[in-house]
């Protein structure tokens, strides 16, 4: 099978995009498997399939580099929206994309006749300890102390589809991530594993982050994590419900804005690297 | 600039071919480093640049992630047998391609008519210190006790063109290679680093190897590793001169033969991954 694909990425998160719109992807797991790979394969972090939909204007599948189906990833979401207008399927600036997490609104602002950044209706961020979930005799789960590595932090989570703990911190850039990510990851309190952002405050309208996505390690940057920091920030009395707050993660930035009803929006840039054709035997 | 180029690996080691036998590609080196990004360009080991030669059938060059140019590289030159060969550059099946390290000729065997697997005669060992060099009295450095990570290891020095230390051992699956590779790496007997292979003797015509390369840490393979290790594997008794030697890597199998005079043949796969353009600005 030959197959034509583009390599795009959002912050440095890249996946491989396939165009779906008229031929069907066959095998589509063992497909991300071998193109995910980063020496033997193309080198991604999973594939992102582009579909008809019946209920938005196009369907985004995802499925991880090991052939797992993901249901929504914020930088993903993002390059399909410059994948389908720079590449004429749709003339529309306001797209809705229909993944496994729901429909998604997507903005798309132009440079030059081409999508340079896109922002994401994200939805609406839960702190709901059962919703998250993690293991605590409360309602939520906000600024509770848990000890990790020997020291004692300051934990909120939130769930935007997927799990979040947040920890604000006095600099994150001297962290032992490496140490102290696994051990949020695998904590008893949190029976689905969890993703944790530690986020040092620069000022009311900007975050510095870093990531450590379960089953993936520091990351250059996380869509929802981003989201999930400025909701915690906004709980805490750090930023203020309605504002653009920056968040400046490994592979660039994003502009993230929690209402106050706790609807996030995200706004960042999506990159197209190339195209190319690999003949694959499945 | 539109960049056109194939990715190959040998036994994963992967880099991105460019046909330069028309046109010249400028700024290698800034390509190199474009290009290579795991998760903001295409990704790779490196660029290999295949060129017209004056004084054999082809040249390469290669440039390392880091934009620095490198000598000569065991996988990629039988990468760029196949290229050349399976594009219709050439019709023989033996070839001279020219090396910062020398004119070396390659023996191509075909399956269907493309190029599967490449033989590649590597020139000769040297075990000669000051060649490697390594820090010692005596003009060799043969099965000579280091002190490293609280254990003493038998070390066998041996030049292929570029420094590597060879350490038998029992078992190299359960080796704590992050910890013990950089100390090997960055002794002050080595005032050039040096890169590390760790051999288990399965048979005395079957080696298993990891390898530890300076300045990447453990990788796939190392072609020159493979050969420096059957070359101390003669020296120590354990392989024969002039045997074809199954050399076991983490990317696949390399076969090696160490000569009575030490010169080396290393055969082993290329593998075409997929065809590309990018756009670079520069």
């Amino acid at each position: 099978m030959k197959l034509h694909f583009s390599k795009m990425h959002g912050l440095g998160n890249d996946y491989i995009y396939v165009n779906c719109l008229e031929h069907k992807l066959k095998h589509p797991e063992e497909v991300a498997r071998i193109v995910s790979d980063r020496h033997f394969g193309v080198g991604s972090d999973g594939l992102i399939l582009i579909c008809p939909s019946d209920r938005a204007d196009f369907e985004m599948r995802m499925f991880n580099a090991d052939g797992s189906e993901g249901k929504m990833c914020g930088n993903a979401i993002r390059c399909v929206g410059k994948y389908v207008y720079d590449r004429g399927f749709t003339d529309r600036k306001t797209l809705q994309i229909d993944t496994r997490s729901g429909v998604k609104t997507l903005e798309l602002t132009l440079e030059d006749g081409k999508v340079s950044t896109v922002r994401v209706d994200m939805g609406r961020a839960s702190l709901r300890a059962r919703d998250i979930p993690v293991e605590t005799d409360y309602d939520d789960f906000v600024s509770q102390p848990m000890l990790v590595h020997g020291e004692v932090f300051l934990v909120t989570c939130v769930s935007m589809g997927n799990p979040h703990a947040v920890i604000f911190c006095d600099d994150v850039e001297d962290l032992p991530l490496e140490d102290i990510g696994p051990l949020f990851e695998n904590h008893e309190k949190f029976p689905d594993r969890i993703n944790t952002e530690f986020i040092e405050l620069v000022d009311r309208q900007t975050l510095k982050m870093r990531v450590w996505e379960r089953g993936s390690g520091e990351t250059f940057a996380c869509g929802t994590g981003a989201c999930a920091a400025v909701v915690a920030a906004v709980v805490n009395g750090h930023c203020d419900a309605g504002d653009e707050v920056t968040v400046r993660l490994r592979g660039g930035e994003l502009k993230i804005t929690c209402r106050e009803d706790f609807t996030v929006l995200m706004e960042g840039p999506a990159a197209h690297v190339f195209d190319g054709v690999m003949e694959i035997d499945l």
